[in-house]
């Protein structure tokens, strides 16, 4: 089998300034830390199969924002531990997240007709599928060799937990019968969860009681939730094509999300018309995607989505009120500010 | 997203009525154990998001020989084990298993193109993945609730193993210049290291020594292989379409297997020829598979498939020369023919 030459995945969110500070600030405070994962993801994700490697840099090497194994990095130094097993277990973390990324890249027959483009139309579906499945393996590596009972059982506890978010995702996907609980499931599974099990096993290699890995579990939960709210709104806005990222992927697949679900809701009988036959039915003419921008603009549902990831963000806040001001602390705070601030 | 009816699998191999004999009496030896395992895998695939078990159903609740959890059970036992821990081992690794193979079902549109039907047609790659995900975090689950580091580390490597095996068996693939070693690299990824894993880990739980672990570990190991090979000559076998299975899947896929490198070599230039044409270019009419079945009758491929993999077996078997006569042990041994027989 030929793959031809390595293409550059879309760049990640590039953020507006303010945010991006917050999250240099981050990078900064936790530098040698994360130089030393970024050696631990390297050297783990080496194959005598060379395709391994290959499709993985594709993704994992050209140096993604690696904002979660950073929260796991910031979580241990804030609950002061003073070890090296944050390293491997934010390689870990990194790792699911690749092979995430990787999975969601497979396509359908039905998207292939559709002319859906994907990264994955590099190295074919099955490439997608198999490096996933060893990066998710060297995942599982990663946390056994931490050893800690606990950590083992909170990730892979999250990642059936990402799993089931997935399929849910896919099974609301077209249906614009779906409820905005429906969707948060699916969100809190396809997100969330790792978030917050990046956060808490921070507390559980510093050996911190149940209350600091509580509290770090609602804010890595909360955070994530969210993130996707953002990424969600980012989607539908003119925000996202500034940052050189296509608007409406999320139309063209039918995938339902909130901005999505409230305009469904707040539209008249021709707007729901609209709605059922651009994303259940899926019969998308050009001028679609602006009208479903007009809708959305009208009912305001992008602003109430953003507004929706500042309660959450809130909320992650609020969390880390169980630890007292430190560096660490403020650059967590700063953490959902950058998530927030993306969509502005 | 709607999803059609499950329809069934094709049947797994039936194999003729003495080899059946043999997994039978197994399966009589470890009744109880085998239930016991059915019972965890039915609780552990359930989940609230309906197509997961829905889907699992389709290959797992349907029952499967079974081969591969009867062999953790068996192992274990063999070894004096008298607790309930290779109940749940058992069950991971038939998870390990099923994530696999519904991995494997995901196509590339390439194969859409050529055709190609796949089990996956009912549900689609998305799913196939997604619910193969969930089965795969399951089997970590199912580990990590054992707690041994020992079975954690030899589980977790085997599934980092698989995935090498199988992105290998992709990169070769539609490549006639593939040698045997690569093809043996391949089989010893994707197939022989879960038997090794599945058997290494019975010692593992019946706290045996190094020794006993090593001589199930080699036994699995060389079963593996053999079961393989036999799989990949019964692809081009008259007996395979006997049994309700299509003949020549591999063929259309263009996968290079022992009887297809064997020909390759043995072949004249006009046959090489042939050879390239069909797998490699994939141009493929309809009288091509009849003329590959005949070459690999007139150069003996099948047969020195199956000798090889009897050899495989031979190694197998003596692998338990290290552990008294008893019935577990000549249970071991009958599988060892099953396997083998299947392709008679």
């Amino acid at each position: 089998m030929n793959f031809p030459a390595t293409q550059g995945r879309e760049a990640p969110h590039a953020p507006a300034p303010d945010a991006e500070d917050a999250l240099a600030a981050l990078m900064d405070l936790l530098r040698d830390d994360l130089e030393a994962c970024n050696t631990a993801i390297i050297a783990r994700m080496q194959s005598p199969v060379q395709l391994i490697p290959q499709l993985a840099a594709h993704l994992i090497a050209a140096g993604g924002k690696r904002l979660r194994p950073l929260l796991t990095l910031a979580a241990a130094r804030l609950c002061g531990y003073s070890g090296e097993r944050h390293v491997g277990l934010a390689a870990c973390v990194e790792f699911i997240h690749t092979a995430t990324l990787l999975h969601d890249d497979v396509v359908d027959e039905s998207d292939l007709r559709r002319g859906l483009a994907s990264a994955n139309a590099v190295f074919g579906n099955k490439a997608s599928v198999l490096v996933g499945d060893f990066l998710f393996a060297r995942a599982f590596e990663l946390m056994v060799a931490d050893g800690s009972p606990e950590v083992l059982r909170i990730l892979s506890s999250a990642s059936a937990t990402i799993a089931e978010g997935e399929v849910l995702q896919l099974v609301i996907q077209n249906d614009t019968t779906s409820t905005e609980q429906q969707y948060l499931e699916v969100i809190e599974g396809k997100t969330a969860a790792l978030f917050a099990a990046a956060t808490r096993v921070g507390a559980v290699v510093a050996d911190r009681g149940l209350e600091e890995a509580e509290a770090l579990h609602s804010y890595g939960h909360n955070l994530g939730i969210a993130f996707q709210l953002v990424d969600d709104a980012l989607d539908y806005s003119a925000e996202q094509e500034r940052l050189g990222k296509t608007v409406g992927d999320d139309f063209r697949e039918g995938k339902i999300t909130l901005p999505v679900l409230l305009a469904f809701a707040r539209g008249d009988e021709d707007e729901q018309v609209f709605w059922r036959r651009v994303l259940e039915e899926r019969q998308q003419n050009e001028h679609d995607l602006q009208h479903a921008l007009t809708l959305m603009r009208h009912h305001r549902t992008l602003e109430d989505t953003v507004a929706r990831a500042r309660h959450y963000g809130d909320q992650a806040c609020r969390a880390l009120d169980a630890f007292p001001h430190s560096p660490y602390r403020k650059a967590l705070l700063d953490v959902v500010e950058f998530c927030i601030a993306r969509a502005h």
